[in-house]
């Protein structure tokens, strides 16, 4: 039996298998919900000690004060010299390319004067404070700190708190060293709902931040969900996607890799290849069956891959392009010559890797772009985690009174069309003459 | 009795006073949420059949089809011709200054290119198509058409689609001269949940959108949370506020004049003012005791400044801008000399007017910035409404065979740290010597 499906764009009931193929309902599980509104209450109104108490039953963490669970700064930079130097390296190397890439997102405050003498612009300023929750066990990706907290910390964000779950009271390494490269400015060994919670509403020993970042299970959504508007929240991440559009030249056993690269994060994450020439999905697909096998993560590569991922039989690579706005993907890679054609043919996608050497994984790491991409079709009204999601802007109008006097006369005429008397009042006041 | 608060920011009890005055919880009704997701169930299931038969129902429209709810672009040029020389000399106006002022907000997409031959950068790209919801009945503003449409026409959406309810079959021509205006592609007369269900699911008339902006009643707000993440949506606004900081040097009228003018919305809106000179206030409370009963809204007024109203005595200005970033205030009027200096301070507002001649009801017009803020201290973390609200972001990679030999040795340490080897294995594949 084939490890991936196969399917034909000629095929009449082309769309239908497509979109059953792409179909994924986030179905929110009530219980779920429940539980992070009771841990979200208790937190609100109890504070550090409700916070103390579910990290003590959830995380086996003894601990006996907020205090105790706060990771000092100093162990961070511990972890940092403790590990190998080529790790080590490679991660000072990859937060030196995000922080790059991401200077250039930095929005500045404008200003312009209009002849009668008014300012019209936009203040650019910083969040306050931001809160990054880190997933514990297996799943603390320290490449996540440094998508997360590098942009924050350009965007000027003078506090960042990071809180990360250490069942067990087990802290990994690995994240505490990307927090202290990342520049990440407190830490506490909290997770789960109550970690949302005590940064959405504040406790005595944590402060209340603006907006809280970064993936985690689904009580961390549903929790983030429920605080929404009291803070503000990055997206709620789906499954992971990949969506390659290859002419058939790039040695298959690297387009195999690179939908492995997908579907290994988890059986849900989505691998599919669009392709023009039947020949070379034969050869990809013979590449993942006698990889596949060699993989550590075989058993999800083979759920994911059996159940959502895809080799698609295209016409040709307008085709290709004309499907990829369709999903909307992730995470694009265009593995053919003259790359930038294609890719100027792309409206919707989180990242767009042009060309045979990019592959996805080199995006994920250390090319400099982030790696928190709209998942879901959401490529089609949103965007990559940017420095702009730690910015806000503030509209600036400073009227002369020589403006006032156009302005108002517009101004009032409206007001009263609206019915809104005191608007009109108050720019006629404004005029020398009324 | 007087028509609104007095506060002391010297008073012990200040700040539990203060914290008082801006409580307000936006309660979900859970029977209009209720109400709201069977509604969506029903268009998504069965289109425009209950599209229409929920028109009829809530707006007692008679129409036989979608097809006669669609609002023909003839009537609204015909709309435009027919409103008095001044109205529509006002509203191309103030879409003029609108649209100038947007112009400069557009992003535009950037790559740079690394010594090796690696290039990246952000590709910028509009929304394809965007659903606009414009209330019917009495709160049927033109300008909020052109603050919403205006941007979006701006950014380079192709395609925008308005809906608006016409109870009775009333269409309100100053609402279609504004879309016409602004530049609105189709229009059809319905509203509601059912609007907000057509607008994210598609229905066999209407086709699916993939945002929808706009303000609308609870309904259409519960409506729009249920749909985000089929769709992106604009924020949901809670009660309008005004936050003016004064010297004592304006006239007193004027500022009460300013303060009616955001109270005059609802019942629900907020109108305070910070000053350090008591006299002053005092000359303010009078001005509200003679105008109020002059107003057309008086009885809303009465209700908003007594429940949510204030006026303040604080220390000096110093103080009065430390309040105004704890408040993060929707408007911000600096009714000061040298206002440039205190709107230095100021970190979270939606909007800043600075100076005695730059009246809130300017800006909610014609001054040019949008009049879609950030409400209820989310200017903590968020923008007014914007072009980027329209335009999305895709990251760009292109990295050279050059550039891969050093990224892929980077991305290869992290992904094993890591323990995703399809990631390293397919980051390796890449390098010449492996």
């Amino acid at each position: 039996m084939a490890l991936i499906n196969r399917l034909d764009a000629r095929d009449p009931g082309f769309a239908t298998a497509l979109r059953n193929l792409l179909a994924f309902e986030a179905t929110q599980d009530e219980s779920i919900d429940r539980a992070a509104a009771d841990i979200l209450h208790a937190v609100r109104t109890r504070g550090d000690d409700a916070v103390l108490e579910y990290t003590r039953r959830f995380d086996r963490v003894q601990a006996d004060s907020m205090a105790a669970l706060e990771i000092p700064k100093d162990s961070w930079h511990a972890a940092l010299a403790s590990l190998p130097a080529a790790q080590r390296q490679a991660l000072e190397a990859a937060a030196g390319r995000v922080r790059a890439y991401h200077e250039r997102q930095r929005g500045e405050t404008w200003t312009y004067t209009e002849a009668d003498g008014t300012v019209l612009g936009q203040k650019i300023t910083p969040l306050d404070r931001v809160g990054l929750y880190v997933p514990g066990g297996k799943a603390a990706y320290p490449s996540s700190v440094l998508m997360n907290a590098i942009p924050a910390k350009v965007a000027g964000v003078p506090e960042l708190i990071m809180v990360t779950p250490t069942p067990d009271g087990v802290r990994n390494p690995m994240v505490l060293a990307a927090a202290a490269i990342a520049g990440v400015d407190r830490a506490y060994a909290i997770g789960g709902a109550q970690a949302v919670g005590a940064l959405a509403y504040g406790t005595a020993v944590i402060p209340a931040v603006d907006k809280i970042v970064g993936p985690g299970n689904a009580y961390v959504a549903a929790a983030k969900r429920r605080v929404y508007g009291t803070v503000g929240i990055d997206m709620i991440a789906g499954p992971s996607e990949i969506l390659i559009i290859c002419d058939g030249q790039t040695p298959a056993d690297w387009i195999a890799m690179d939908l492995f690269s997908q579907a290994e994060h988890d059986e849900l994450a989505q691998a599919i290849l669009l392709c023009p020439d039947a020949v070379y999905l034969d050869q990809v697909a013979a590449a993942i069956d006698r990889l596949l096998p060699t993989m550590p993560r075989a058993d999800i590569l083979r759920t994911s891959l059996a159940n959502r991922g895809a080799l698609i039989l295209v016409r040709d690579l307008d085709e290709a392009c004309a499907i990829a706005n369709d999903i909307a993907p992730e995470h694009l890679e265009i593995s053919t010559a003259d790359p930038e054609k294609w890719a100027d043919r792309i409206r919707h996608a989180g990242a767009i890797f042009m060309g045979r050497y990019s592959s996805e994984s080199l995006g994920d790491y250390c090319a400099g772009p982030n790696h928190v991409l709209p998942t879901s079709r959401t490529a089609r009204f949103s965007s990559p985690l940017g420095v702009y999601d730690f910015q806000k802007r503030s509209s600036l109008i400073q009227v002369s009174r020589q403006g006032a006097q156009t302005l108002g006369r517009i101004a009032a005429e409206l007001a009263y069309g609206e019915g809104l008397q005191a608007h009109a009042g108050s720019a006629e006041y404004r005029l020398d003459k009324p």
